[in-house]
């Protein structure tokens, strides 16, 4: 049986989610379903909190990249942990801020923030704004010298690093949406225009250079460009970089074949890393912050599904279809994703029947993933689970074809409730007029 | 200036739809917004039937597929034109029961029907369950039986026709998750065990090869094997097709290069094979379906957006961002799907600066179109129009980065007016526990 989460077990027949019976749960809350295992999630953000607090000490801080998973639950996980989060829109801050989270230590991202963005995330304090280029800069400085108010901005630059992930993953390229670039000069030339401004204070740069990383240097390789720069602005400015956000993108295992990645030792590395290159280049440490999302939650989730058609088409191919599909997980109908699947109610029979699981959407697109091994006896009514669906699924999730979203139903220790309820046909049509 | 929509028009550098200006409308209702033309819609439906009732005669019906667009105003808008609808799911009936639309115009769809959605049907008094397989057939039978009713059902079928269009648009090919293979034997077989049931009325037939259909003879190629077919089950076992649906799929112009289609001449030629092939064969002439989506509401579509930052990255690439993005239309992220952009308020401007419409998503796939000609002057707070939205945008958004739906306003006549009010952030966190 697949070794693909730490959370899984097998149990006469029956898998097993963080102890729980995973059949039990799709009779008690129906399926679709989303499950989410909070021991998990609160292990993930523990390996991180305690290699960075051992190897880059007490000024670094975690910040959860919201976008991977965003309702008012997680923010309440990441308040009790004492965690910073990574906002991207004013939906998600409104969303953190509604459980009574700390905005102080929110990070409001985006490429694109809009007039309002920037408005209602000086109104609500936010922490910092990492501002992408001049044009939110100038934006920021014109509404907080309104409120003459001072605000604590980063800056995203892009180191030009080409991570070797999905092509829709790499966003440290110069040739990117995201930040300025280093490469052209215009980093160099923004930081001399943001330090004349007086209702901005700078404290630091922010990079991202993909997801999904697993190479081994990616991380060094981006530091020594980043560095170089701090070093740089330092020379130019006489300016220090008090705080390096180095941003997300740690690998997470979706299949069997993905290779296994130790953090810590990943972490413990790169402080070494910087650590040498700061005092090299004769600078000061600045505070670190990293942004993991999908490595926070991504194997602290799995969706369940309910078999419907089994199609066999001899000479041809096979298909098993789900309750579900590309308006829960587009994943690989925008990436090809990989996922592992698994008949809940049937892991110890052979995997002797290849099929390609299907969603219920009315497109050829609409598939969870090509190519799987059922057992030949999978059937209709039977249980099928995708394991690692905790990121980019819930978040991205769609009504397409009318379908209503799942619940989310959270598993800690030895209990289960729901943080986010099914949407209802009500639900669909509330703003039709 | 683009002709790629008949609806749309410019006056003194100002772009028009449906002769509203534009970036009135933008300033109106905001951005980022979905407008929708209903004439252009009306018009588009009566070319399908006046060219069904001209070439097919009076037992022709167009089905509008729900799928490229629903939501409770378009229901009353074919409820308004006498044409019946193809829904794929319960949610796409109870939004058209709730316009208070004549269901047994309602022809339910789905390569997977669940148990539910099943006796929804029946409960709702569905016209026609679309049965794709002899699973869904044996619960539609079950379930009928439970209430001493008969169901009347047409079978979709795969007449292995491949239409060279998007792979995910493929649906006619015989390795497709949808419907039952003619080639495989399975078709003549799956007749035979449903003309047994006594539950269930079979009227006839349903196959889909496709969507942005242009080439010339794929339904006459189509045609040729299902007619074949209906020989063969009349021969077999005496059975008479009442009713012919062909799907959906007559391509629709995203961008100048797009063929032009004349959809009354292709039902023209249409018509007259089947009738000479039905004489041919000897068999009588089936009532035809025909299930538009698309080319009912794209062109009818335009979505307006106001520019954020402009990024220019000297001997890279340039970024003109928008405040919307994948989240309200993931096509390109999808299929890489073309469109036609406009800046709305300068469209008599040269147009001499190339660069990708991005979108605000936190992720780099997040774009509407790359490589699109703008006028060198394009600059924040502008208004981007792209046009042909009308399908698979709405009925595909999602929340991504928590970002709120827009609204859906509809431009009749003189008059404009909201058909879908825009999610709110309350709306976003209302089934968060």
């Amino acid at each position: 049986m697949s070794t693909i989460c730490k959370n899984i077990k097998v149990i006469d027949n029956e898998l097993y989610f963080n102890n729980f019976k995973v059949t039990d749960l799709a009779k008690k809350y129906g399926t679709p379903l989303y499950l989410m295992d909070e021991n998990r999630i609160r292990e993930n953000i523990n390996i991180y909190k305690s290699a960075l607090k051992n190897y880059f000490g007490d000024s670094a801080m975690m910040l959860y990249a919201s976008k991977a998973c965003s309702f008012k639950y997680i923010y309440k996980i990441m308040q009790e942990e004492n965690v910073g989060i990574d906002l991207v829109s004013s939906g998600e801050l409104y969303t953190a801020k509604k459980t009574g989270f700390d905005l102080s230590k929110a990070y409001f991202h985006s490429n694109n923030k809009t007039d309002f963005d920037i408005s209602y995330g000086i109104e609500n304090n936010v922490g910092y704004f990492v501002a992408d280029n001049i044009e939110e800069v100038n934006v920021i400085e014109r509404e907080c010298a309104k409120l003459d108010k001072v605000q604590k901005i980063l800056l995203r630059l892009t180191p030009g690093i080409d991570t070797h992930t999905y092509e829709a993953d790499q966003t440290g390229k110069i040739d990117s949406k995201f930040g300025t670039a280093i490469e052209t000069g215009q980093a160099l030339s923004l930081v001399g225009d943001v330090l004349k401004l007086p209702h901005i204070k700078l404290m630091g740069f922010h990079c991202h250079v993909g997801s999904q990383v697993f190479e081994e240097d990616v991380y060094e390789r981006t530091s020594e460009i980043m560095l170089g720069f701090f070093s740089k602005v330092k020379d130019v400015y006489g300016f220090d970089t008090l705080e390096y956000d180095i941003g997300g993108g740690l690998g997470v295992r979706y299949v069997e074949s993905d290779s296994v990645l130790n953090i810590d030792k990943k972490l413990k590395e790169l402080s070494d890393y910087i650590k040498s290159k700061c005092k090299e280049l004769n600078i000061i440490v600045p505070a670190f912050r990293m942004e993991p999302g999908r490595s926070i939650v991504a194997d602290a989730g799995m969706t369940i599904y309910t078999v419907g058609t089994i199609k066999k088409i001899p000479g041809y191919k096979n298909y098993v279809s789900i309750d579900g599909g590309m308006a829960d997980n587009p994943r690989f109908a925008l990436y090809g994703a990989n996922y592992t699947c698994m008949v809940a109610n049937k892991m110890n029979e052979p995997l002797d029947f290849k099929a390609d699981l299907v969603g219920r959407c009315c497109e050829s697109g609409d598939i969870i993933q090509k190519d799987v091994m059922f057992p030949s006896s999978v059937k209709r009514y039977d249980i099928v689970a995708v394991a690692t669906t905790g990121a980019y699924n819930y978040s991205m999730a769609s009504n397409y074809n009318r379908l209503p979203r799942p619940a989310v139903v959270m598993l800690k220790d030895d209990k289960d409730f729901i943080v986010v309820k099914a949407e209802t046909f009500e639900n669909l049509i509330q703003n039709d007029v």
